[in-house]
């Protein structure tokens, strides 16, 4: 038996201003930073004690997970970062109001876009200046695995190999692991995890800060699963997530 | 050509209190934290980019770390912690304020066991709490390892083979590398770097929060080695540490 926590970043500025983020590195707000704290001081209370710890280079999630292990005093546990966890591409759309988007190019156009399994949004072309081949923190890869857009379904393919080779492995050897990632690499993992459908996966909502915990067996089925914290708070904040396409 | 900085911690609350900290993971004091903001803001202005980054696993040399990286906009950077970059310990001394010590010992005393090169001073046991055989943080270790007192000597021996093992391998690629750790885990770096002999090394002092940046060519010798920013600043920091042992 090993125990998996999820936790999507707190409030980033672009949440807040509801823009489409993907790999664009938003900070956290203030109040983003205040969920981070929530979110380490319940896993504290909880009594959970981890092993090691995985998050993106993305660094809204970076610093969520910095805030968690400060207040649950683990500062020193081995941290692996990886693009792999990273949020979603969201192609040509990275930046724009996701209201403003949906005014121009339809509710619907814009839901499918945030909520279908497997149509990416428009591409960002390599030229672009904000494309990942520009960004130092992926030169060290080879460029043709960086991506200029991605659907849900590209994205689960990207995660998982780094839940194969990473996080899997410290599971199997009933290490107890903290994942520090965002709302759609965590999506991916949860469908992954729980067996959900192509079509089921569209109404999942993983709030901000909000542990998700797993039981999981050896062979890593999920025993139980379920946020830390209050229900009610967990409820509103997914409701909340699932109304950001709206226009 | 690769770019190495050691970069000892900020100010932490022990330092204030002038007593002997060594494994005892203190935290930093805000002007600790200050010094840390401003390490990274010196190493930010001279364009220093690095590849991958090292720290000890005790919370001061972390939280001096994230805080740099945070200044220099790479909290994306890979970072490995290692107990091998931990301070020296200090043994039965660890808590005692160290002028109270020199009182009851002798500044003498003090300075045998605070700057000799392998007298280590009085052994904690196992028995006590304090050893870090009880905190979880060492253990997948090998209690064997694990000391109960170190000279710099001692020091010098466990911090070699994580530079043999870890941080060398990255700079004979060519690439920069950051290390925020010790006092003591960086006179060894300097000394072995430097070529420094056991009574030369008495008299390096490294002050806190100050990047100290090496040079170095394709077989990790030193081509050139200083302090980042004033000089007069360093001379002064460096001062107050060789101060710290007296009555």
């Amino acid at each position: 038996m090993s125990t998996l926590v999820l936790l999507r970043h707190g409030q980033s500025q672009w949440n807040l201003e509801n823009r489409f983020t993907g790999w664009v590195d938003v900070d956290l707000t203030e109040q983003g930073r205040a969920e981070a704290v929530a979110a380490g001081q319940l896993m504290k209370a909880e009594g959970l004690h981890f092993d090691v710890a995985f998050t993106s280079v993305l660094k809204r999630a970076i610093r969520t997970l910095w805030t968690a292990l400060d207040e649950m005093d683990a500062m020193w546990l081995p941290v692996q970062r990886s693009w792999r966890l990273n949020e979603r591409h969201y192609g040509a759309l990275q930046g724009l109001n996701k209201a403003e988007t949906a005014a121009q190019h339809g509710e619907d156009q814009v839901k499918i876009w945030r909520r279908s399994y497997d149509v990416p949004p428009p591409e960002m072309p390599t030229s672009d200046a904000g494309h990942p081949v520009h960004d130092a923190r992926y030169a060290s890869l080879d460029n043709r695995v960086l991506p200029g857009t991605e659907s849900l379904k590209l994205t689960l393919e990207r995660v998982l190999p780094f839940w194969f080779d990473a996080i899997a492995p410290e599971l199997k050897q009933g290490r107890n692991v903290l994942v520090t990632a965002h709302g759609n690499s965590l999506r991916a993992l949860y469908k992954f995890l729980n067996q959900v459908s192509d079509e089921d996966i569209l109404e999942v909502n993983i709030p901000t800060g909000m542990p998700l915990k797993f039981e999981l067996d050896d062979e890593l089925n999920v025993v139980q699963f379920g946020y830390l914290g209050d229900a009610d708070a967990v409820a509103k904040a997914a409701a909340a997530v699932a109304n950001q396409g709206k226009a």
